[in-house]
């Protein structure tokens, strides 16, 4: 093509092209020869490749002959900073797990210098299988905050509370103070949002979850809550409060379209419709459910009920990757055993779910989650052409249930190339590699 | 080193030197700065690396510096030249699957070009994944061993029986006529084995379990057979026999340590110390079970209560890879929650499920599954150094929960080596990919 098309041609930043385009939205579409033409971090237009080359004049151009073009990976839960705790303890009950072996080493090494130098790793594992968004959840969120800017990563960064001192705030009004200090510095921030993000019904008060309605309400924050995550919490809670921890919940005005709620293995079918009708956002997070033996999610039911399904790899120490395309596939997998039909949860909807509905659930739907005009240009490629992916006879199929995570090989977000034919931009890998070994040093020797 | 120490040095082929050695025997054993020497294709020593280095002259001698060495994993349970039909259908209820869509297509291409190619393409992916053995079961046998046997691949080769008339034999006299012809071309094979594979105890008669019993023992070949993967096949086996599966099994003298048992979702409790007891091994297809609804197979009260466990992906077609790294990984991670004990199916045991319990099962124990002197040099090194298995604390962890089959660099079989960081070796990729293609087509227009 060339620039002199008697002024016709519109410059543009980017245009790719690539065999297949998968836009999630409309659903089940995929589209052959087409192209994605971006300009200032704005996918402008997705159309027939004859078409882009006659009506822009791009200033750079990505042909991806033997790949397709999805949206950017959504991780709606994530503990990333605990990835330095990898694999440190495994096949043990969770409370072991967690008092004998991670809440020891935490409360010796958490920090900001944790914090960051954790982020930096999973953004540079994330990036490599195709996430370009996730939702955080853990303590110094300035800390997180701050890596994720400085990679230009999508994220949602939770402010912590829990009803004990931690080395991020010692009281209740410490908390808030410095969630509120967060949210402040974050407000207006083009990659970078905050919600709440109180722990647990039975680790967080009633006034606590109060005062978090009334702000969520007036700043508009979602509240990123871990919800019915085994059968022990919903027991604990009757005891206490005699309700169920939904109950709970909807009694404090919490269960409405701004709630992220994650895990859910015991959510009732009387509760599903209330959570749709709510416009709750389920996060499923198949392979920490089974690794931690907490219950089996009924992701089918609740898709199937209307709910949004969204998809997280929940912290690295306990699932241990933070390989979105393994979740969509266990997810699916999951779903059709639990619900005991093979045709349940099907391929184009486990990608769904880990894009768009993953968008919805962090309140970013509007911005990302699928490949249309006017959202911004979070795209992910990957190569179709290796032997784990041969024949091809069905895209939608083999992005669900063959293809690697090591097939990723360019991502963009926000127009921004962040993956170039499988290599980080603009990344200093040796040196995060570097600081993962001084933490592994010295986490061993605690 | 150097060859001169007076006469005390020792000729090899082949000395490895890798940062870790997982031998799998004893368990959980870790060696850190060892080697292993090969003779002749054979282990004949594991040693530290400077004992090795005084000991031995290496005609070849590769150091693996960031790498953990195990035994080549073994596949106990596939169809692989139904890889050719890889995401043709999905989603679907199985016989809606098998009815309308799988055996259509298989009735129009099957044969032995089909079975070769399909072979070929799934070799390559198994050697990339850092698989070097499997159970194989489908038809054509011979065309399947003579693939094998080309590539230097070990395999188990299934002497298909079913009671209807296929592309392979019109009746019961044929096809264990040509059951016969195949084992007696197979004897004294190196690398390739046969067994017996009726196909299940809803598709083949009392007559000719009893001839297979007769000719197993005669022969001392395994009997490769799905068994109880379904509910729906034990409810129709007591309607019809008035007997469970295993019972009618029982009694036609077939429970015992030649039958490989495939799937077992329904085993009972009171089963489990009968299968025990009798030597029966049971192959466990998390994966396939998952995908096609099939139930949830007690891995872990089979492994507690003494049963030979092994890991098979069974057929490509349903899977939707051969990817054992991920296979043992969804075993370790399903059988927590179905024990509902995080404790459960623990790493180390995840490794030897997939590598010492599959030879086990294939009656090749005394030859492979563990990197033990006296055992084929059938070897896996696998690169830690990479983003996903890092920090590292715990190389078992790591390897059961982190890895991603694509770190595997090099694999050897019977001590030749068939993949080189990262290359497949001696083998027509190009070529192997465009059949894939011829046949991609072929099947796409029927």
């Amino acid at each position: 093509m060339t620039e002199d098309a008697a002024g016709h041609v519109r410059h543009i930043d980017l245009l790719l092209t690539a065999r297949w385009i998968v836009p999630v939205e409309p659903d089940r579409s995929v589209l052959e020869g087409h192209a994605v033409a971006v300009e200032a971090g704005t996918i402008v237009d997705v159309l027939p490749r004859d078409k882009a080359d006659a009506k822009y004049a791009p200033r750079e151009r990505v042909d991806l002959p033997e790949h397709v073009l999805i949206p950017g990976l959504v991780n709606a839960h994530t503990h990333n900073p605990m990835i330095l705790l990898r694999g440190l303890a495994d096949d043990l009950p969770l409370m072991t797990w967690l008092q004998q072996h991670i809440w020891p080493v935490e409360a010796k090494v958490i920090g900001p210098d944790f914090v960051r130098d954790g982020v930096e790793l999973a953004i540079a594992e994330m990036l490599r299988g195709g996430t370009t968004c996730c939702n955080e959840n853990y303590f110094f969120p300035d800390a997180q905050a701050a890596a994720y800017r400085a990679h230009g990563f999508r994220a949602r960064i939770g402010l912590p509370l829990v009803e004990f001192p931690s080395a991020w705030a010692q009281t209740r009004d410490e908390y808030f103070d410095r969630a509120l200090a967060v949210q402040d510095d974050l407000r207006g921030d083009p990659l970078i949002g905050a919600a709440f993000a109180p722990h647990a019904p039975y680790t967080v008060a009633d006034a606590s979850f109060e005062r978090i309605r009334t702000l969520s309400d007036q700043l508009d924050l979602p509240v990123h809550l871990h919800l019915m995550e085994t059968a022990k919490e919903v027991d604990d809670c009757r005891r206490e409060h005699g309700l169920r921890p939904m109950q709970r919940l909807q009694r404090l005005g919490l269960v409405n379209d701004r709630l992220i709620a994650v895990h859910m293995t015991q959510v009732s079918d009387a509760e599903i419709p209330v959570c749709a009708e709510a416009g709750v956002a389920v996060v499923h997070c198949a392979e920490s459910n089974l690794k931690l033996a907490s219950g089996f999610c009924p992701a089918e039911k609740l898709r199937r009920g209307g709910v949004t399904l969204a998809l997280g790899t929940d912290g690295c120490a306990s699932n241990n990757d933070l390989d979105m395309f393994g979740e969509l596939r266990s997810a699916a997998l999951l779903a059709k055993a639990v619900a005991n039909d093979a045709a349940a949860f099907d391929d184009a909807f486990a990608l769904r779910a880990a894009t768009l509905n993953g968008a919805r659930a962090l309140g970013m739907e509007d911005r990302v989650g699928s490949i249309e005009a006017g959202k911004r240009a979070d795209l992910v490629a990957v190569r179709m052409d290796e032997v784990e992916t041969q024949p091809l006879y069905n895209v939608l199929s083999q992005l669900a249930y063959a293809v690697s995570r090591r097939q990723v090989s360019d991502v963009w977000i926000d127009g921004r190339r962040k993956l170039e034919t499988g290599q980080l931009v603009d990344f200093d890998l040796a040196g995060v590699l570097e600081k993962t070994r001084r933490w592994r040093e010295r986490i061993a020797a605690l």
